[in-house]
């Protein structure tokens, strides 16, 4: 940082890094125009808003489409492996939000290209890194890689009991009743399992509010298990650790987190008191 | 308390504090009275009362007026800065239930001076505080305060999730099943999302149904996220009430709250013992 | 137990105590009749049963009626104290299960009566209490009574709550989108607060839906709290335990989980290894 | 494995063991067979594929018939103990994968045979067993044994709370508002307790509301009991791995799971040391 530096080196540095202030904030404003311009796709989905500003609306968007453009050729020119970077994710993500852009200026039924504006708010990530927000982040990914495979055995059971729900609903209270093939029936267990409880399809027969109930009732104990499973291992990543001292009699490094004397060899750990 | 006090001096003890029995009574009074007032509100919003008693609830609704407006000016003269409290948050809010009180005199459409009331409420948590509640409340709040980045995080990755399947909602079912605008998309994700499932907005497509499931159940899953945050960081505040100081001898670094020498190796904590 | 015994004291083992094989036997059978007694009300309420097994029900209904009557006379005879029993809480609610049968002899409309031997099935704690589930009871009633204060500050945050988000959303939606006055709204977020969403009321204005997603989102992260409070509480009462064991020089009587040392005199609390 | 096998003991390893790579292969082979076999099953349920493939679904259902009748056939024949297979748990639920396949080839109205080949399913526990997931999923058993009796503790309450509110609502609302009958105030009270609110029922009295508040909050606060009795054994089952036995000093009763001595004393755990 120090030593003299190509208006490259300075761009790449600005563009791609966020540890300088100005990097941080190129990210910040960066941003901001990623949601602005999803603001102005949000409005344009708006009936009232598309039929009287829909022209000045496509204006702001194509200015977006053109910063957007200008940014992505500024990434290409300063990164140092311009190639890596056009097919890494992130490059990838960067020129999909520009071309549908340039496709809507010619046919107008361009409405997809917002979702793909959407993944780029995914850079947020990029400033909450920087901060301390990074800390905390960690926990929660720490928690939820140790609680991986207790969730997938757990999204695994909760397949089978909807499918099975799914296809006895079915069969109880048939086409008549809303439930007209079995897709439509796991489609209402999961509503129902999860609580959500949308009420667009509801069991009318007396067999059929029996079988909800039973769904119902799971549905509010397993609840427990994500929590559970998720708070147990959050914890554990928040106090965590074992106490790292060479017992100075038998080198053993790791003990208890309140151990005064080693479980191998029974010598204090911390010098005799005398 | 033992040395003569003005009249304004014991006024303002009675009316400002509330750890002499008096001011405690005085608080508990002048909430009850808030809770009157905020009730005839309430009742007055009721057709059949509004038809039949709106005279006499306006009546009472200018006595209370009348109290407030007294209390205020009792507030002004006995506090020993007068306009640091009127422009104090209580203070505006003291004023501001006054206010539409008497401008409802004039304009009966005072409809909106109800939820003004409302936060006078907030006195409640000055009761409270004289009791033993406080401790379980300062749990409460040292744990939301701890889990503030977490719950940042957390609140991050909904908005982008509501976002992103709002809007897919949106291109995937379109204005014919309710989906009319992005913002009702996003709408309705977050009321799939939180699992309250209003049902007046529901998808109609097999694909809507698939990606509705899927909301569902991200809903259900990261319900645990915020109750692991909470419940860790609470246990952490419930437990922590610790010493934090380092063992000069073993370097354990949290202690019993009133321990003198250290639980796990006997050391002093605090200055050799000889 | 093992000196003779009058009739009279032989009854009072077997009506009032639950720690004989004979005690618990007619504990256990009086349920069985209880809950007998329930199901021939739940059906009765049934349209179709009603109609055509009214007469055979209200004749069983009459033998419960008989029944507990026989088990009130007998329980005021063998109770050393009868009027101490007849003005308890189960001697007020087992006189309540007999009196709505005996006037329903007279006045048909006796479908209130149900209720009352509800409350008489509370009984099953007394059978309960004797099994091992009382430990785990315990655990359970022990989190809850240490929770009660900060449950109590919970539900008073969240009745201001739901009474502000009531009182806007009146004002907000107003009576044309069905939420017809304060206590409608109130109702309102309760039903949205707690993630229920009947979907009988929702709101209509983009601004109405906006604060409830504001709702949605509170009741969602709120959730954490009880939890939360809960789960703290209950994992103090399982693991709960401080060490008992005097200190051999201070007699210091607690101490630490897991600690080696006197924390007030540094003393090694178990005797110096050589 | 090194020995010579026959036919029937090599098929035996594939067919019933998973601890060889073939085994397993045909494990996952099979669950991927029984999965088709359910999606034909699902597909032919939705009414436009009945009509236009119902013929083509039909004749690969009948293929997984076949397929299963050999899979049971050849179980059947390198089984040591046929018969004990035969009516074991698997065999029976093997069986009956078959039996509705073959009634289908006479009775078409075999829509009820899918449910069965559901339960089949059962066997992806066989290869998840095999995996690291098998300790993660005795974490969550051994959590959920763990809490077996507090779980039924707090379903008795929610039972005895649903028939309460169900049958006040009964009375309180009356079949005008759909409370037809206690059993239908009961499921609505399941319905509402568990936060699923469906919105086919909901109270349209002032006290019908008020009570439903009641229920919703209630609900709302107890999801908290299985979420904390279930959380705080998960913790206890995911620490627990500890050896426990009393150290004949201080008593200690749970050390690390190799420890030899005493972290707390230092003392010998098993015989003394000299």
């Amino acid at each position: 940082m120090n030593s003299p530096a190509s208006l490259r080196e300075r761009l790449y540095i600005l563009v791609f890094q966020s540890d300088t202030t100005a990097g941080r904030r190129f990210d910040k404003a960066l941003l901001l125009i990623i949601l602005a311009s999803l603001v102005v796709v949000i409005l344009d989905s708006i009936d009232e808003v598309h039929q009287n500003y829909s022209g000045l609306l496509a204006a702001i968007e194509w200015g977006f489409t053109a910063i957007f453009l200008a940014e992505y050729l500024t990434r290409l020119y300063c990164s140092p492996k311009p190639l890596r970077y056009a097919f890494s994710f992130y490059g990838l993500v960067d020129l999909l939000a520009i071309v549908p852009g340039i496709i809507a200026l010619y046919y107008s039924d361009a409405q997809y290209l917002l979702i793909i504006r959407v993944i780029r708010m995914l850079r947020i990530f990029r400033v909450l890194k920087l901060s301390p927000y990074l800390k905390q982040a960690n926990y929660l990914m720490s928690a939820l890689r140790g609680s991986k495979q207790k969730i997938i055995v757990f999204l695994v059971s909760v397949s089978t009991l909807v499918t099975v729900f799914g296809t006895l609903m079915y069969v109880v209270e048939g086409p008549e009743h809303g439930f007209t093939s079995i897709p439509k029936g796991i489609y209402w267990a999961i509503v129902t399992l999860t609580t959500v409880g949308f009420g667009d399809i509801v069991p009318k027969t007396p067999l059929g509010q029996v079988l909800s109930s039973l769904v119902m009732i799971t549905g509010y104990s397993i609840i427990a298990v994500p929590t559970g499973i998720f708070t147990a291992e959050l914890a554990n990543a928040m106090r965590g650790e074992q106490l790292r001292h060479d017992c100075p009699n038998c080198h053993k490094g790791t003990h208890g987190h309140d151990a005064a004397f080693c479980s191998r060899c029974g010598h204090a750990l911390f010098g005799k008191r005398d």
